[in-house]
């Protein structure tokens, strides 16, 4: 079958590789119909990381059942179905209490697992004709009747829109509160879309592009441009001096203060700043152990000068990392049903699965309106 | 009246200054039969803050009341009462939903007050033979019949006992789980005390004296003496390489590495690491936004280079700040009450006000034995 | 001055009273600019309460504060304020944990006060042209500047906005999920106006009135006529069988079948039977301890027969009581004044305090259009 | 292969059955060494329930495996094991969010499955020589080195210990609050055993048999013999008339009142009067939907006379249903582990599988002294 590989750094293909297929008997094959790119996958197509040469990128994922295993109980073939990125085992002590993408199963030695991706394991992923899905009946999400009709929403639900959701889980919004989303990436831009549907009374959505601020807006978000004011004296002004009740980090490790400086430390110490005394943050942007090609000392080691005498007196908290999809893309799944949620408004490109190459190089340079790309291996 | 009062770097004094009195019609005024002194005393103590000259002492306060002003309805004269370290007004957005510690009113400007502290508003302390309290029914807490019987453990539910819990609560320390406490200190004892109470399996405590080490574990915890071994090896080591569920700062900015060099950063970089993925980390140990004493330069900012890269790679939360004494001191207070706490049991010395300078003194040199003072104004 | 007092069963005159005056040092008196007449104010107008003849009728209260006694140091001479219906002192257990509405102070002997309310305390109504309101730092919530322009939605905030929202807390509904709301009175479309505000995927509202289906349709809910089919069937039909995820009783205790006859177990019984397994059921609908007055033996002694096989053996959850107003009040103010939330729109009738006695009649009667009754004694 | 089967009502043999073997992928066997008889066995021993003629008894079940299917990753055969009596799939909506006692695919059309038992699905009991276990990676919780040491205690992990923590979570008990348990059977025991391990202050356990309240008093608890004294009125003067701060129902629909006599409101009703306003009410006494056998024209409907009334007016939330046991299994597992939890402690017989119809016989009987017996199947 066909599928999107790796080569080496910025060199990515359409090749042909072995057919995905039954495994274990609790796996499913799904024909893939629509396969995200994520700003993640630039990680390891930028060559940052240990990622092998001929591997198949893709954990963005959504598609129809064409064949499972002989213990699949629940999963038909023909089903519909949207992948979480990241692979639960469904029964070991952390898939049990929900905290699926620390799986201890899947990835022997280390608390997560997921498709295509460099460290999470060896599984491949869905920027193909078809993909394999370990422990099919706890992994696959059905969809319901209309999944074809809103196939480009559903497959949020593979990871940006739970990760989106997430941040805000982790930072605590509650009804009424105000927000502060760092970052109006695709997940940035999520986060900001799931407060405004929990009942956020203001969201702001901090960034320096132009077409990505207003997205934010149009979701219904205040954008705050950091190129025009300082983000932090922005959000103490719109807030009494006090700070938002939650903020959310929605960047990363790579994230660069208002000149352009990659500083690994500028959103955190921003948000301890613009974050209310006894406030909470979310962290879903990722942070990484090392960073050997990183210009600044402690970036190399994965540590960051962190004003944490501010954050302790402010009595503040931090929660962080990836998203546990399964935790909530049964009831995202609803709001798109009901038609309350339309993640896949940041779309801004639909292409064949041959034209992935030259995606990949115009969403690595960050061209403009190149915010989030989706892939048809079917069509 | 006489009370301790600060006259510059390491001086006090036992001198007399002006009554405590009924100031606003909410006040009320305590006789101090039982008052502490802090490790936190000892910051002000050595010069390192801008505690003013001539300032009361004492913020671990005990004693029965003596005066109520005319809008006390619940505090009656002869009343024994325990007063919660943080002063709250009980009506503003934070003392309403229980985060006392962070009250908006007492201190106009920032968030918490306390008695007798640098930069925690006008109030004195009660190292002294009476103290004013401010919104007296808000901040009494009302002993039972047996309140002088067992005066040296109610006089803990002041400050140490509710901190070495909230540390607890923090790290979100559920029964059956396991618990890396670092620092032996009176809060981290008291920690050790609290998860013990929870039901936490195992509770280890990490420090680097014996007589400290030896308490803890005649709580029942594990010691793990950091000169015999390294802190985090061991907790993986009892831990099958995991690390514990739960982890407690108890130690502050001062903390210092298996050497003995001051770094701010060690504990809380080895909580990272011998925690689980997905763990809890609470820290109750006080860091601070500047401390421009500091030998190190991050540190002069209130900075610390901390594996924020680590910690987010294992999902893992940090929740902080002085803890709000009200949440917890009825329920320990019951506790006490029928046997089932003892947090006296770490005191090492009872002492009448008039000792109080010396008693500075051995504490600050961490004279051996010198764990927790307690002094007794009307001995 | 001027007050709606009540004079036996079905009888209410507009008299002058004393004026509301300072008793205690922290009491504030605020002259009253809108005033609600809510459904339970026709318990005690209807005679069925032991409600004393002269007593001022009023809970649902709003104006502008026009004096503070010594101790009141928050609240200041011209704020506008909004009073929850409930009364706390701010310090008692119940009060420190947020559960105001069950205050163990204001009312000594029970749990729980308010103003102008048969049990609930000796405090006077708002149902004039001003009121005392005790512990006023505690009570008042403050209003931002456009307190007079959106005064019919702040005045919401006393009562049918948070006592709604606080029944969608009973319940456990989380967004995304599905709810049933039984009773769309005031409180009832004020809970679907909440469900809808945290992100449920869908709402149904059952009642057999067409004008306030009307209403419930418009705020964005599903109606459900149980004059034109079983609600309990229907239910189920649009959830697979399996029941919605959470529901809530906005009735309470004078509930009637479909046929119209006084059920008191209906709600209940309906609700345990269209709640999922394990899902939750919030109970705001008041139900009494004894209703001599009721016809069914049960209800007379404040029974019911309830389905405690069926509700126990589903796994399902039951909490209660009247919401505690201050948990609330201050994050729906917010939604209001940013616009997300419009409690006015159930509004329909805004009457001079003369035309008091004139409302209650036809209010009492169900009068068809009398959804709401506003009074404006100022104007 | 040998298991106690049921002849029809108080008729148990123990008879040859067709070999427990592997019939899916996902099952595994295990020989069993340690299966109990449970209280709710005597409902199906007794003849009021469906139960078929022919199965086997025994949800409570412990052993070793000795078969895996193919599809089985984390189980290996010799691990030793114990089962929670619930049996789920681990991934549908329920298990997903950790209530695998509703699980929708173990027990089609319903929610919940368990081993040998009435309505719950088609699975043998564990009074056997072995069992078969399905989804054995999800279902078996593996115990450590000492399992065979130990293997009394980590047998009440299937059900009575869970249980009875569960009725506690429920109840919502707090460190340091008050408990009032009803029924001190094994189940109530674990109760009591549970809230002690979780620092509750005080503990009270109401029941009417000298055996079980001198065992509960023998685990920490305070006995309150209801043939003495009216239990609410005992409770309300041991709680300065407020009530305790959480109850516990642990008897069920068969529950009697102080003469004796079966009232199946009887315990509901006294938790309403002897828990505090606001307070907690935790429901594991099984309940059913309808009781035919009945003498009481309510209890037959599965319904009862219920205070809701008084429930409501105080402000207090009911939670019910059997115990989700993998939610706890893991972490009270370790508390045996370590010493700090000692469930055997209530066992009064352990006997050969062959003695399994005179157990019966004699724990049906209430016989003095039978309060929990375990059979050996290998002994």
């Amino acid at each position: 079958m066909k599928a999107v590989i790796y080569n080496g750094p910025r060199q990515v293909s359409v090749s042909n590789v072995p057919d995905a297929r039954i495994e274990k008997p609790t796996d499913a094959v799904v024909r893939m119909t629509t396969t995200n790119i994520c700003g993640s996958d630039l990680h390891m197509y930028e060559g940052r990381t240990n990622f092998e040469i001929g591997r198949v990128f893709g954990h963005e994922n959504l598609g129809q059942v064409i064949e499972v295993g002989a213990a699949v109980d629940r999963i038909k073939k023909g089903d519909w179905v949207c992948l979480p990125f990241n692979i639960g085992c469904g029964f070991c002590e952390n898939c049990e209490r929900g905290l699926t993408g620390y799986c201890l199963t899947c990835n022997p030695g280390t608390a997560g697992a997921a498709y295509g991706f460099a460290g999470m394991g060896p599984f491949q992923g869905g920027q193909a004709e078809a993909l394999r899905v370990p422990y099919a009946d706890f992994n696959c999400l059905s969809l319901p009747k209309d999944a074809q009709e809103k196939e480009d929403d559903y497959v949020m639900l593979s990871d940006i829109f739970p990760t989106g959701w997430h941040a805000t889980e982790l930072a605590g919004v509650l009804p009424g509160e105000t927000v502060a989303i760092y970052g109006a990436g695709p997940v940035g831009l999520m986060a900001a879309h799931s407060a405004i549907i929990k009942g956020a009374s203001r969201v702001f959505v901090v960034d320096m592009h132009d077409d990505r601020l207003k997205l934010a807006e149009s979701l219904g978000a205040i954008p705050v441009d950091m190129r025009r004011c300082d983000p932090v004296e922005e959000l103490l002004g719109q807030t009494d001096g006090l700070g938002t009740d939650r903020g959310c980090e929605c960047v990363g490790y790579q994230c660069c203060d208002r000149h352009g400086r990659e500083t690994n430390s500028f959103t955190m110490n921003s948000l301890v700043k613009s974050t209310k005394a006894t406030g909470g943050i979310g962290v879903i942007g990722v942070f990484i152990p090392e960073d050997p090609g990183a210009s600044d000392t402690l970036a190399k080691e994965g540590k960051m000068a962190f004003d944490f005498g501010a954050f302790w007196f402010k009595g503040q908290h931090i929660r962080t990392g990836q998203a546990n999809v399964k935790a909530y893309n049964r009831r995202l799944r609803n709001l798109i049903h009901v038609g309350k949620a339309k993640p896949s408004c940041i779309i801004s490109h639909r292409l064949g699965l041959d034209e992935a190459p030259d995606a990949y190089k115009h969403f690595d340079a960050r061209d403009k309106g190149w915010t989030k790309v989706v892939l048809k291996p079917g069509a």
